[in-house]
């Protein structure tokens, strides 16, 4: 690899690069990204994950990483538990109350209260929860407003509930710059997704929440490509509801269980329509009329999944571990260097970045855990790429995505990481016929 | 264990017993039992599955066995599909086609035909989805009519759905015996569970839903107590739409994934709510506007959840090596065995069988795979069993339930569980102090 001209400030740890810092040319060498992954604070968690040799994976921002204990847990679940206790394994191994009691370790690291998360259901169909819950607590609204980059499945269970509701409702989508403008006293509740799934852009979650407040709408936080990539604080921003998955930053592995938070404060006032037996008040009266349950508990629904649940316990075992500060710190870091790497090793190769170049330790966060960039041969590119062993994906029409998961990446994966593009791009590789037709998994 | 005079028919798997048999006084010996094992042409499923030893499992109803080879396939799926693939297994390890191509599968067990079953989220919510789709289907019509003896989630979705619809639906609720009756013009779908979860009855789904589409309503099976429990004919009934679980008599762990049935005739008219990106007809395109998938695919909202699917597979494949006719015939055998003894054991001890004493080998079915006694210290009998280790369960208000799970269940079993019964009776071990107060778990 050539060697780099670059602001060095963006690649130690700690430090929070931009353009309105004074650029110091300095020539970035292997040794270099190695001192950085020396430095690293977070370097003993990469050995808790399973990832396969010589393989650099930038995709941990669709599918985690698998936590090297997650398996032995679901074993030691199926034999020591189901196994051994069958039905008793409700009780005897909590199961029952798994959905409240795991989403209250989780709670602290989404700054959630204990009694404010349950892990259940889909994140989708969490949504459909708390948007119904939303509309009626302003019956006398009519908008869900959300941004047209929002995530799709988001905007169609949006319109999935109005066409229930009867068509009385409206989705109102504006872009993600114009949100605030478009708040006014029609909407009833904001739908955001806090961090782009495409750009890795973050809202400002305080601010948008304040100014959804102030005319008197709710909001409802996406948090998939949030939680775990870095500090997410609920309650200080004033959130009054959330969803989330566990299959990304999260490491619960593939379709693992989501959650949702409900603020407290609307707790009693909020009701959603998956009226299950688990969210009665009293469900082993089997009576024969449903009456919420107090709290959170009124949004399970079913018998909740436990392999999934017990995947998602081990894997968030790992992630408390880890000081959410250092996280952040890395995740910039490891950004930053991928950016200035690209940008002055392929710079004429016709890259536009499309993430926010900046990227703060504190809120506004300004860019996630991921870097895009937009190239004509976008598609091409990225097949190259993991036909080399470096796997990030692509989003229709020209987006190269590029997860940064902080507990198991090193920075000099990212060095390599550019070598191989920069390969790439010298031979052509991405050119080729077979990478001609499209096809891609989130 | 005294001799018993019975109907020594009823021992006998191949045989129907029933009121309308000739007697035959006869001592049934332990020998007896036991040839019954000997001749048994399922005996060899029982070392597939983990049974602690000393343990009589009679609660299979509401909680599967595990399959010795299911912690196997879970291990191979994390290691092999997960760990090595990473975001890969979507394609790579079928992931993404697995809720279909699962249900593909399932559908020889319940009488469907391919591309009519998907193996997706939790029985109630798939029950919203359904009956959300089949009030649209009849939208003249306001009435959904069930059981009062339903499981009550089943009626509490219905409840959610209705309140959410603006309160101009009703749900009716009749006994289970005047179901036909309570047909009319009004009624846009018939909702009920196949086999009651108390007693074990059965309805008659060929008649009623023959009986339901002759008013121009729509049928919805829940098949929770009937799939792997006996054979379900679905397109043979007629039925229009089913959901069911997979941890009772499908032995694929606590809160294993629901699955849902939609019978081809419907599939271009259904329409559900929750209108999740993987319902959408090309999710990849990332488009902004819903647009429903052709076929059950539609019914499919969110990333599938592999940990629970792997497993279930598992389970599925021992299931499907089983004759469905020799499980039935034994399932027979077993609940008829375990009414003689407890009737001619326990004769004078007040139990009152609230099963129907009838099971056919065709439909009509009668009684399914449990066995049901109504006792006034049914709480203390249930857990002082459960104490000498013969698991049942307990339903308010004095229901004691026994499932009989023919692919791991054997004569000799019962035999002893009726010895205990007695034993605990003779002792009055159900009469201690800390059965007083009552604690379930379905």
């Amino acid at each position: 690899m050539a060697q780099l001209v670059r602001n060095d400030t963006a690649i130690r740890p700690g430090s929070i690069p931009g353009v309105a810092q004074e650029p110091i040319m300095t020539t970035i060498t292997l040794d270099t990204v190695r001192a950085l992954d020396s430095d690293d604070p977070l370097s003993r968690f990469r050995v808790r994950f399973v990832l396969p040799e010589g393989l650099i994976y930038l995709d941990g921002n669709s599918l985690g990483a698998m936590p090297k204990a997650l398996p032995e847990r679901v074993s030691e679940m199926l034999h020591r538990e189901w196994g051994a206790h069958l039905i008793g394994g409700w009780l005897k191994d909590g199961w029952m109350e798994k959905p409240l009691a795991l989403g209250d370790r989780l709670a602290g690291l989404v700054g959630a209260g204990a009694g404010e998360i349950a892990i259940v259901d889909t994140t989708s169909i969490n949504l459909f929860k708390l948007l119904s819950a939303a509309l009626a607590m302003r019956p006398e609204r009519r908008v869900i407003l959300s941004n047209t980059e929002n995530f799709p499945t988001d905007l169609y269970m949006a319109q999935g509930l109005i066409r229930q509701l009867g068509g009385g409702h409206e989705l109102r989508l504006v872009s993600e710059d114009t949100i605030e403008d478009a708040l006014d006293e029609q909407v009833a509740v904001v739908m955001l997704t806090e961090t782009n799934f495409k750009t890795g852009a973050v809202f400002d979650m305080g601010a948008i929440t304040r100014a959804a407040h102030a005319v008197g709408a709710l909001t409802i936080w996406d948090l998939a490509h949030s939680a775990g990539a870095f500090p997410v604080d609920l309650n200080g921003a004033g959130a009054d509801f959330a969803v989330g998955c566990s299959y990304k930053y999260l490491n619960a592995g593939p379709g693992g269980p989501a959650w949702l938070f409900v603020a407290r404060r609307h707790q009693e006032a909020a009701h959603q329509p998956l009226t299950g037996w688990l969210g009665h008040d009293r469900p082993f009266d089997f009576a024969l009329d449903y009456r919420p349950a107090e709290g959170i508990r009124r949004h399970v629904c079913s018998s909740p999944g436990i392999l999934g649940l017990v995947a998602f316990e081990a894997a968030l075992e790992v992630m408390l571990e880890a000081d959410m500060t250092d996280l952040r710190r890395k995740s910039v870091a490891l950004g930053d260097l991928f950016i200035d790497l690209v940008e002055q090793e392929c710079g004429d190769a016709g890259f536009t970045l499309i993430s926010p170049r900046k990227a703060g330790l504190t809120p506004p966060w300004g860019r996630g855990s991921q870097v895009s960039f937009a190239h004509p041969d976008g598609y091409g590119l990225v097949q190259a790429l993991i036909a080399r062993g470096v796997v990030g994906d692509f989003r229709d029409p020209d987006v190269m995505r590029f997860g940064f998961a902080p507990l198991y990446q090193r920075f000099e994966d990212v060095w390599t990481a550019v070598s191989h593009l920069r390969a790439v791009l010298e031979r052509g590789e991405h050119l080729a016929e077979a990478y001609r037709e499209r096809a891609a998994v989130t």
